[in-house]
């Protein structure tokens, strides 16, 4: 293990943390860029009390609002310049993983000189990260992208069609407010996408990371049997707060450096799915769901040891065989049987993706989300490798 | 789950990560106190190193040496005055869970007004703890304490044989430069009370902690499954880097909140155990390995089904009983086996503590460690308990 790290957010986790919004975004500064999504926080009174605890602690505030499911290019410069008009000192992003990755590009983008494009990571093109960023709050209203605690995010350039990421010590965020009951309304298909999405965060470092991070793989299994286990109650039951609390803790942690950044490793499933939500509007856990079995699948052809080690440890997965290449075969099947029990779509058929895009799709994967023409990871995939994943979860 | 978490700490891993101490100050400051213990550093050459490294960055420094095992408040004292005169505008703690210790609170002394005694937390006495403090950059020699990468110090007052803590957002080191070969020559004793100190730690919060922490309960069965894996490959071979590499991780985040900030716990075995080694010369890791079992014993008759859990959990344990206060038992019995195995002591007399203080180790863990005259945990312990749980392990 040779690795640096750093996550300076501070946390405030629980039921009712939303009242400290104010507070916590008034010790940083008194003029906020509120980003917000297509509406669901004002359905839910969400808002209303957002505002009013920011105005309880004299935060001014404009409105961003609409940031849409994976956020557009054109939607950051938009509340970067408004940002730039109302003096925002601070911003603040009330929602999902979307509303929380576009506000963090936003606040980086006030300060940046030239295409905020040329901020993120585009394959075979240098990305020139931002050195400066507005501080942000986060309020997570979905347990799913772990943005609300790290120092990344995505965005897609409507134009050509491109995914992409930025990762940046300037972006990880001042604050999080992590309040489960925020997570509540949540309806259930976005709830499954969310577990997807926060189960392939650790399995992506679990599988592609370097050797020799054994605490990190106990962790991961955790995380893993968490989501299991709390993940249909929450499901099941959206007010299901012990079940909401378990999940938002399992998400934030997954993605915000405690397991993955021993590890060091690509993220083959993400760089494959960033395509297909670039191309259609597949929700990226869903995404995911279908994603991910499929290339576990390729690449536990070369490594079939460590699938069945991480089938024999995580105590929902439980396979039978004493051969290893079974044993993985077993584990992959039943995460894939967990994701479909959630309710995600495990082929792209089920989420309306036609197959006559795979070539294209495979070829952009590469070439936005890889290197050299491959995508990184334990194995690293070509545009064929990828092409096959893609078909075998037609 | 309810709580509040932060950790600034940059972290730089990794064999060879010594050389990059220089560059890590040089971005604080460029006049250091430099403080380290008995001299081992200066035997081994990591002191040579050390200055080698902070000289080519540009670093002036000044040494504060001979800090001795369970840090005294007068030495605190005298690293503070130096600093002053010094000017240093950074700390770098070179050396184990004392030397950093004494660095943070030398670094909380240069801007404190009265006596930095009155920072430190004991019992009925309301503490004062700092709000400023030089940066500190820690580079530990041993793993044990989790000081590098914590914001909490524990500190000795001779002349009122007391021995308590402090913990304060300023006292987080600015960077934490974690070099596993560094550990390579602490000799097997020293290795083992460092294991005992890295479990101590996280069972503290397993067994004390808030309910409903699942994932911080896999995360400690994690940490306590490498101490069982690695711990003995690090006492019977010190050169063996790669175990070497796995305790300091495993000591680092057995302490620095990943775990812990969750569950919110009291460290009733820590608070009984200072009392120990402020009255005596035993190890706090020895102290530790022969008081936590005991405590175990007591608690475990409250709670069987929680230490049943643990000891199903971690392989290393794995009890044969179906019941669980008969399970709890064996696990605990494995535990203290284990710490044995260790070379540890898990006897007062072992460690050459007469049985003729008790009455008065266990009257002064509940005054200085303690409120209201018990020992915090579940349960908490009055005095009787406390001297019932040293005879115990008498």
């Amino acid at each position: 293990m040779k690795f640096e790290f750093v996550n300076p957010t501070r946390v405030v986790f629980g039921i009712g943390s939303l009242a400290r919004l104010g507070a916590e975004t008034a010790r940083i500064g008194h003029r906020a860029l509120l980003v917000t999504g297509g509406g669901s926080v004002k359905r839910s009174g969400v808002f209303r009390r957002a505002i009013e605890s920011l105005e309880k602690a004299g935060v001014a505030w404009t409105e961003c609002a609409g940031v849409e499911p994976n956020p557009r290019l054109t939607t950051v410069v938009r509340g970067a310049s408004q940002a730039r008009e109302h003096g925002s000192e601070v911003v603040v992003a009330l929602g999902g993983g979307s509303v929380m990755d576009a506000s963090k590009v936003m606040a980086a983008a006030v300060h940046y000189e030239g295409d905020p494009w040329d901020m993120m990571f585009h394959g075979e093109r240098r990305a020139r990260p931002p050195r400066r960023a507005l501080p942000v709050v986060t309020v997570p209203t979905l347990a799913a992208t772990g943005s609300e605690m790290n120092d990344g995010a995505v965005i897609t350039n409507e134009k050509t069609v491109e995914k992409s990421f930025v990762i940046a010590d300037c972006l990880y965020p001042r604050a999080a407010i992590l309040d489960p009951a925020l997570t509540a309304s949540v309806p259930p298909d976005q709830t499954a996408y969310g577990i997807a999405d926060l189960v392939t965060h650790v399995t992506e470092s679990y599988f592609n990371g370097v050797d020799g991070t054994p605490l990190q793989d106990r962790w991961t299994e955790g995380v893993v049997e968490i989501a299991m286990e709390y993940g249909p109650r929450a499901v099941r039951d959206g007010g299901d707060l012990e079940a909401r609390t378990q999940i938002l803790w399992a998400s934030t942690v997954a993605l915000n450096g405690w397991i993955g950044a021993a590890c060091g490793a690509p993220y083959p499933v993400h760089m494959i799915e960033h395509v297909l939500s670039a191309h259609t509007d597949v929700a990226h856990g869903a995404g995911l769901a279908i994603v991910s079995p499929a290339w576990m699948r390729f690449a536990a052809r070369t490594r079939p040891e460590r699938f069945a080690q991480f089938a024999r440890r995580v105590p929902g997965l439980r396979p039978e065989s004493a051969d290893d290449a079974a044993a993985a075969a077993e584990g992959i099947d039943g995460l894939e049987a967990f994701f479909r029990s959630l309710g995600c779509p495990t082929r792209l058929s089920q989420a309306g993706i036609r197959a006559d895009g795979i070539a294209r799709f495979a070829a952009d994967a590469v070439r936005v989300g890889g290197a050299e023409g491959r995508v990184g990871g334990r194995p690293p995939a070509g545009a064929a490798d990828v092409e096959a994943i893609l078909r075998a979860c037609a």
